[in-house]
C-alpha cells in the first residue's frame, strides 16, 4: 500500500459516523480524527477505526439487531456509519445466506457441520457491496462527489452500482485484460470506466498517484483514502456468520486472500462479537485461501517469513490477483495466531472446486468461491483442517462473472427434438 | 399447452402438502386429486391446486409469517408444501428486495411512489427458483427421482441447481441459441442439459411427447406434469411485495409475460391475501408486458381479442420468447378486468430501459426486466398507467445472464498507468 496522507478539506463537516470515533495506527497506535485519511501521520502505517461500541446488556443488543432490516444495516451500532443509514439510498447488501452444505460435506468427509457463506447474493454478486456501502457513507460524510477505485472486477461493477443509486458521479480504473462479465457490469452503470494496460498492481499504483494530483481532488477512492472506512464492511461477514449460527463462533473459517484486508476485518469482527459479549469466547481457526498463481502470502507462510514477497500474478482467479497485498503479514499474523493456516491450489483445482460446489449444493461459485473450496479440500487432505469441527468457507462471488473458467461445461447432447434423435444420442 | 393428463403412479404415497387438498381445473371448476396431472381429466381445462386457507385472526397469521424465515418458506401456510419445508435441503429462494427506486420516478414522472421487485437476488438470480422450490417438494412427494423441464434459460440453470442440492437426477432441455451464460449456468450443476435444434416452442412439444413416454416414467417436468404446483411458486411475488409495502396491495404493477402463468398467479396471490385479511382490499391493476418481437398476448389485446394467436419469437428477450403462451387468455382477462392493459417494447427500447434502470438504481436486469421498464415508460407516455399511484414494477432475472443485450457497453478509454495518459484521454 502507498504510504501517504490525504488531509481533510478545512470545510469538513462536523463527522457523524455512528460509534466511530477515531482513526487509529495498527502498527503505533497513534490516533487522528476521522478524515479521509489511510496512513498514520506518526508512521506512516495503516489506519483502521477505532470505536466507542455500546457497552452494558448485551441481551438488548441482540434483540436490537435482530429487529433490524435484513442487510448489513441491522448491524449499524458497529459500523462508520451514521444511525439512519437504513434509511439513505444506497444497494443495501448483506443477510446474504448461510448455506449448511451437508452433500459437500459427506463428499469430502466433513462431521463437524460444515457451511457455506454465500456472498453472491449481494447486489452486483460479490461480497464488494458490503465494503463500498460503508465506503459510500464516509464519501458522504466528507464532502466526496466522485467515488473512484483500482478493481480486479468486482469492485468496480460494486462501486458503479452504488454510485448510481447514491447519486454519486463515479470514474473507475481496471486491468485491460478482466473476464467480459465483469467488464460489462461494472460499464453498465453508466459511470466511467477506465480500462489501464498493466496489473491490478500497476492500477493501484496509478490511483495513488491520481490521488496526490489536483486531478484527484473531490474525489474518494474507496480502497485507498476511504480504505479504513471501506475495510470494516467485511466485519458484517463475521456478524452474519456469526449470528446466523445462532449467535455462536464457528471453530474454523476459509477466507480467499486477495490484499488480506477481508481476513484480517473478520478477525476483527469475530472479537468484538466476543468483547461485546454476543458470543461466547471460544477459540476459532482462520485459514486462509490463495491461488497458486497469485500466492505471496501462502509462500511467506510456508517459509516460516513474516515478510511477504510481491509476486507477478499468473492465474484464473483475477479478483484475487493481487500480487502485492497490503494486509498480507496481518494475515500470517492471524493465521499462525489463531492456529490455522495459509494454503493455496492451482488453477485446475480451482475449476474442479467450482464444480464440485454446483454439483453438491447448487451453488454456481466465481474463481474465488473455487479458490476457497478447492483449499478446503487440500487442508482436509493435509489433517490441517479438522474435520470433526464446524466449518464455515466463504463463497465472495458469483460464477456467472468468471465463465471462462469452466467454459467447457455445455450441453451434454444436441438433439432434434424427436423421441427418435433422443434415443440415438443414448439419453434414453 | 399440451392437452394430456399423467396418472398418478399406483404407489404415489400419502399426500401432505400442507393446504393444498385437491387439484381443479380453471375451466369446468372440477376437481381431483391431488397428483402429478396437469389437465382436468373432465374438460381439458389446465388445472390449479384448490386450498384449505388457515381461516380465523388475521393479526396471528400475519405474526407467524413474520418469524418465519427470510424465504417464500415464511409463506408455506399459503404453498402447496409440507409444514417442515424450511428444514428440508432446497435453495430456499424469495425474499428478494423491493427497491423504492426514487431516481427512476423522478427522471420518469412517476410521483406516486415507484418500486423494483427485484428477483435477481434469487439463488440463481431469476425468479425461478420460487416456482421450482415448490415443485421440487411435489417431485419429492409423489416419488419423481429426475427433475425435467423445457426452458428458454433461466430455469435450465434452477433446475440444475435446485436438483443438486435437493439430491435428484437432473435432465432439462433447452433451445440450441441460447446466451452462454444461461447455458454454462444450466449445465454447471452437473445434471444432463440436452440441446434442441428448434424453437423453445419445439422443445416444449418435444418435452410433452417425452413425458408420455416410457422413457420419462419418474421424471417430474417442473413445468408440465408439475406445473400445476410449480405455477403457485409466483404467489409469493404478490405476498412479499404486499408484506415489504407494510401489508399493503400496491395500485399498479407491472409484470412479464411469457407464458402469463406469473401473471395469472400474482392476480391469485393478491385475491387470497385480501380475501385473508392480510390486506385491505382496493382496488388494483395489472399490466402485462411484452417484447415486440414476441407479443402475441400485446397484440391480442390491442385487437380486442379474446384469443391469443401464436407467433414465431423473434426478440433478444428470450427468457420471454414464448410464441404460445399457454395462459395468454388468462392475461388478457386479468388485464381488462383490473383497468390495465397489455404492452409491448421493441428489442432497441428494452436495451434502452436495461440502462435506464442500472444508470438511476444501480440494479443490472436481464432482457425481461428491460422489457417490464420499458412498458413503464411507455404505459406512462401514452396515459395508461396513473404516475400519482404506487407501482411495483418486476425484474425477474439477472443482466450477467444476457451479456450480449448490452455488449456495445464497456470501458470509456483504455490508458496507460501514467497520469499523462489520463489526461492526453481527456478524462483529467
Amino acid at each position: 500500500m502507498a504510504v501517504q496522507t490525504v488531509a481533510p478539506a478545512a470545510d469538513t463537516p462536523t463527522v457523524d459516523l455512528g460509534p466511530a470515533v477515531a482513526l487509529s495506527c495498527r502498527e503505533c497506535g497513534a490516533r487522528s480524527p476521522l478524515g479521509p485519511s489511510f496512513a498514520c501521520p506518526e508512521c506512516f502505517g495503516p489506519l483502521e477505526i477505532a470505536y466507542d461500541l455500546p457497552s452494558g446488556d448485551p441481551e438488548a443488543l441482540r434483540k436490537q439487531i435482530e429487529a433490524g432490516p435484513t442487510n448489513i444495516w441491522r448491524y449499524a451500532p458497529l459500523l462508520p456509519v451514521p444511525a439512519d443509514v437504513a434509511s439513505l439510498p444506497g444497494l443495501n447488501p448483506g443477510w446474504t445466506k448461510l448455506v449448511r452444505a451437508d452433500n459437500l460435506a459427506a463428499e469430502l468427509g466433513v462431521t463437524g457441520g460444515l457451511h457455506i457463506k454465500d456472498d453472491s447474493g449481494n447486489p452486483t454478486h460479490s461480497f464488494k457491496d458490503r465494503v463500498v456501502a460503508i465506503a459510500v457513507q464516509a464519501a458522504r460524510t466528507f464532502g466526496f462527489t466522485t467515488l473512484s477505485c483500482s478493481s480486479t472486477g468486482n469492485l468496480a461493477g460494486a462501486v458503479g452500482a452504488a454510485a448510481a443509486r447514491a447519486g454519486f458521479r463515479s470514474c473507475v480504473f481496471i486491468p485491460h485484460d478482466l473476464e467480459a462479465g465483469k467488464v460489462v457490469m461494472a460499464a453498465v452503470y453508466g459511470g466511467e470506466l477506465v480500462a489501464i494496460e498493466g496489473s491490478y498492481d500497476d492500477v493501484n499504483r496509478f490511483c495513488s498517484e491520481l490521488i496526490g494530483d489536483p486531478v484527484g481532488e473531490g474525489w474518494g477512492f474507496v480502497n485507498v483514502n476511504l480504505r479504513p472506512y471501506y475495510a470494516e464492511g467485511s466485519k458484517t461477514l463475521a456478524y452474519e456468520i456469526c449470528e446466523q449460527l445462532g449467535w455462536r463462533l464457528p471453530d474454523q473459517i476459509v477466507i480467499p486472500v486477495a490484499s488480506g484486508s477481508q481476513l484480517t476485518k473478520i478477525d476483527k469482527g469475530l472479537k468484538e462479537l466476543i468483547a461485546l459479549g454476543l458470543v461466547e469466547e471460544k477459540p476459532y481457526r482462520i485459514f486462509a485461501a490463495q491461488a497458486t498463481g497469485c500466492s505471496p502470502v501462502a509462500a511467506a507462510y510456508k517459509a516460516g517469513h513474516d515478510v511477504v514477497r510481491p509476486v507477478k500474478p499468473d492465474t484464473i482467479a483475477k479478483s484475487l490477483a493481487i500480487g502485492n497485498p497490503a494486509d498480507g503479514p496481518y494475515v500470517l499474523d492471524i493465521a499462525r495466531r489463531t492456529g490455522g493456516a495459509v494454503e493455496d491450489v492451482s488453477d485446475a483445482e480451482v475449476v474442479d472446486a467450482i464444480k464440485l460446489l454446483a454439483r453438491t449444493e447448487g451453488i454456481f461459485a466465481e474463481t474465488a468461491g473455487g479458490v476457497t473450496v478447492g483449499v478446503l479440500r487440500k487442508l482436509l487432505e493435509k489433517g490441517l483442517l479438522d474435520p470433526a469441527a464446524e466449518t464455515v468457507v466463504l463463497n465472495t462471488g458469483d460464477g456467472l462473472k468468471t465463465l471462462d473458467a469452466v467454459a467447457g461445461t455445455g450441453p451434454t447432447a444436441t438433439i432434434r427434438p424427436t423421441l427418435a434423435s433422443f434415443r440415438e444420442a443414448g439419453l434414453a
